[in-house]
């Protein structure tokens, strides 16, 4: 199933070029009294919103996919963790550009660098428009599959890690350049999209060999496959899970592939991963 | 006042040794509906909370210090951001001392820095233990002054930075050492100690000029004041919202000065600052 949240927080599910309404099952995730409990609840409660959902969706109203303002998949992560030059041709352009590397002599491999996290106030949906902070400084675009959580997960192996996804989805790691940490220059305000929607993980049973492509303005700029990961997806969520525990609606973004670059206010990304779709996200014309 | 959250979430004010259960003003706080509000819904609704609190004073039940175990203050913080290097004795330390840096050559400036994140889920009160998680590395104590964000803030300046405080805390920003990024050693389950309450800014007005002690089984190791931070506090705010906007119980840990040292499981970590008070915190004695 494909489920995105949309407009004014509603609920839908993606087929071909529609989106059906199956708002009301979220009547079935519990009003929350303070404080929330760790995890997002709509993540959290999947199963019987999914089962609802299902069952509204023959008398559900069917809109064009253009016709929504999409939402990210995930309405309160805890987290959202990023996995750092876990692609070997990214590792490699990264000391190649001195505009990627900014003096940094570490780059070698994703075990001396440990994840990362980027700011729950960066998270935007497909429906929003990236805002450029600073002006004179290099905001380039990194596409990555993204794994959503589903359980409270804690020390997870290699062989049962994808027991614990929920969905995937896309992940837009949009990046000042710089010397600063990673934490700090890819924390801005809009600057971590996910979506459009979250595939559910009974539908794409082997995240480990699927294409991804981004192209800005209709030029392709990186295209790869996520069978080139260095830590792919049970490795990373066994990685993430020896330092800290995930909970329901987590976001994992896993990485990107060789041909990341500068965007500029009105440039359009165009993402696609295989099995999720694909989708357009604008850089908005005015700086934030 | 000095507000804390305790036990299975009740709320108190702290009055000398004893917390007053002021439990009923919570109900001021609307239940929340999916997906949650950005920012803690506590701290959003401060001024109605702490208006019904002073009335519930005179007939709170009145419990010892020693009998309540301390949540966060803050239940729901949307980030925890930490300012890295921002005493210059810790800078020193940090390059005299090949077990904090780690090889690293950078050891500057804050600016060249920027702020990082600590992973919400790593959140713990005064009333919980801190659990290592790897024996063979070296974990340090690091205590701090914390500030929580009481309004919506973007693009602040130091002018007005101190508008949007809601309160202070202490800190304890528990660390593993190594080449790793900041974020993720600083991310353990546990490993984000906050409290043991707020005191409210309006007791507080300068953060910029207190004491604040840290000792580990009755030996004082750190020992300074928060007018020797690089940036203080009013600077922290404004460069932070320079990135990235916070929200209601964002929780800002400053830095913190020289005397970071290892700690073992079993050791009592006694944190005091001036003006907020001082509390024992326990290196559990199993590991996680």
């Amino acid at each position: 199933m494909k489920l995105c949240r949309y407009n004014d927080n509603r609920l839908g599910i993606v087929e071909g070029n529609e989106v059906i309404d199956v708002t009301p099952a979220l009547d079935l995730i519990p009003p929350m009294r303070y404080p929330a409990p760790m995890g997002d609840q709509l993540i959290a409660n999947l199963a019987a919103v999914r089962a609802k959902a299902g069952g509204l969706k023959a008398g559900g109203q069917r809109l064009p996919l253009d016709a929504v303002k999409f939402l990210p998949p995930v309405g309160n992560p805890t987290k959202i963790v990023n996995a750092p030059i876990n692609y070997d041709d990214h590792i490699a352009e990264s000391k190649a550009d001195a505009g990627i590397a900014h003096g940094r002599t570490n780059i070698t491999h994703i075990s001396d660098w440990g994840l990362f996290l980027k700011a729950n106030s960066a998270l935007i949906g497909f429906g929003d428009e990236v805002k450029l902070r600073f002006p004179d400084r290099r905001n380039d675009h990194e596409l990555e599959l993204a794994v959503i959580i589903g359980k409270t997960c804690h020390k997870a192996t290699q062989a049962d890690a994808l027991s614990y996804v929920a969905g995937y989805s896309m992940g837009l790691d949009m990046t000042i350049r710089g010397k600063q940490q990673t934490c700090w220059r890819k924390s801005v305000d809009t600057y971590a999209v996910c979506g459009p929607w979250m595939v559910t993980a009974d539908e794409l049973p082997d995240p480990t060999a699927l294409d991804l492509v981004l192209k800005v303005n209709g030029e392709v700029r990186q295209n790869s496959n996520t069978k080139f990961l260095v830590y792919n997806i049970p490795r990373l969520i066994e990685y993430a899970t020896e330092m800290y525990t995930l909970h329901p609606g987590d976001i994992i973004f896993s990485g990107t592939p060789a041909g990341v670059g500068p965007v500029v206010p009105g440039d359009v990304m165009s993402c696609y991963i295989q099995g999720i779709g694909e989708r357009e996200m604008r850089v908005a014309k005015e700086y934030a």
